[in-house]
């Protein structure tokens, strides 16, 4: 998605040094993608490993100074999950933005995130529905392909904060197929609207220098 | 998505009773879910409590005499995948089904999974592509909001068969949503001959009796 397959991750004096997205490094990215010999290989890691290396990714990266850290997690209420709260702990972490698709099932799993945030005292900083409608660019019309709506009656249920819907869109998909810059190539895109209205919520609760 | 929610697994004497979820029995269900004392309750566990219920799934719970043994796996290549194939190991499973999305980040993910079933010694029965395009209701114009051919892709480059591809389908979703008998309900629907023949190529290499 960002087009930095196969770049190398180095060390220095301070830790690892995060691979950078652009020039102005403006963006700085770690993962287990870059330490793997192979792009094929599988990281068959039990819990124990790979709660270390969360740690050692919050701990031994030369991050620098960030104005956000943004840890992309999996589905589920796991190790990784309890790895990360604990290492992020110490830098009193500004909370989880919680997505979810509209379906029932997805809410239904969701809702456990939500009493996995509460049960570790992690802050909900909202929920996003994610592939939310699809209007087609043939004929305009929109059709709710996974239903439409589960994300906002979750958040509403569980008294936290409705961010916004992002509507199933093939530019969005076709931008980080091929590496594209979404802002700048697609302004016109039905998800560009969506997608700027919920970082402008979080943007506002956290303006840079007091996240 | 088979309206047994809230249901409770019962404990006989050669283990714990699954869950039937049709009159005739001819569906048996386990899942930690029927464990849990509320449903919003989170799984708050790290993988060797995990393992040991997979574990238990296999080896405590009265199957019966089955045809097939279907495991729905979370994605990713960690302890619940290696529990999974060690507890199964000893009753020479089938093979994985390997389910991935069209574009490019999701195949990238299951080539992953392919090394994993290398690795561990899991054949692999087959490649299906999952949200592969979709046919707008109002004009039948068909677009490919997930990209297009990349679990096709992915099978031949690892050599495994591609069994093909299922359309993103409303109609499959509000089937799952109202937790309705898709085959009875949705004959017409677009999503209904690709998993026909999906699984009848499954059923072909493993009829029952011999699976």
């Amino acid at each position: 998605m960002l087009r930095v397959q196969g770049k190398a991750v180095h060390q220095c004096d301070s830790g690892w040094v995060p691979v950078f997205v652009d020039q102005e490094q403006s963006i700085s990215l770690m993962s287990v993608g870059f330490l793997l010999e192979k792009p094929d290989e599988a990281v068959v890691w039990r819990g124990p490993k790979k709660n270390a290396l969360i740690k050692q990714f919050v701990s031994d990266v030369a991050w620098g100074q960030l104005d956000y850290l943004v840890v992309d997690t999996p589905p589920g209420t796991s190790d990784e999950h309890m790895a990360v709260v604990d290492a992020l702990r110490p830098y009193s972490p500004l909370g989880a933005l919680v997505v979810t698709t509209p379906q029932a099932v997805s809410v239904g799993d969701v809702r456990r995130e939500l009493t996995f945030c509460k049960k570790v005292g992690l802050r909900v900083i909202g929920v996003v529905e994610n592939m939310s409608g699809f209007v087609c660019p043939h004929c305009e019309e929109c059709t709710n392909i996974f239903s439409r709506g589960g994300g906002e009656e979750l958040a509403r249920h569980a008294g936290v904060p409705f961010l916004g819907s992002v509507p199933l869109d093939p530019e969005l998909t076709r931008s980080l197929e091929e590496g594209r810059d979404f802002i700048q190539g697609f302004p016109e895109s039905p998800a560009f609207p969506a997608l700027s209205c919920i970082a402008q919520k979080i943007l506002n609760e956290a303006p840079v220098g007091l996240s």
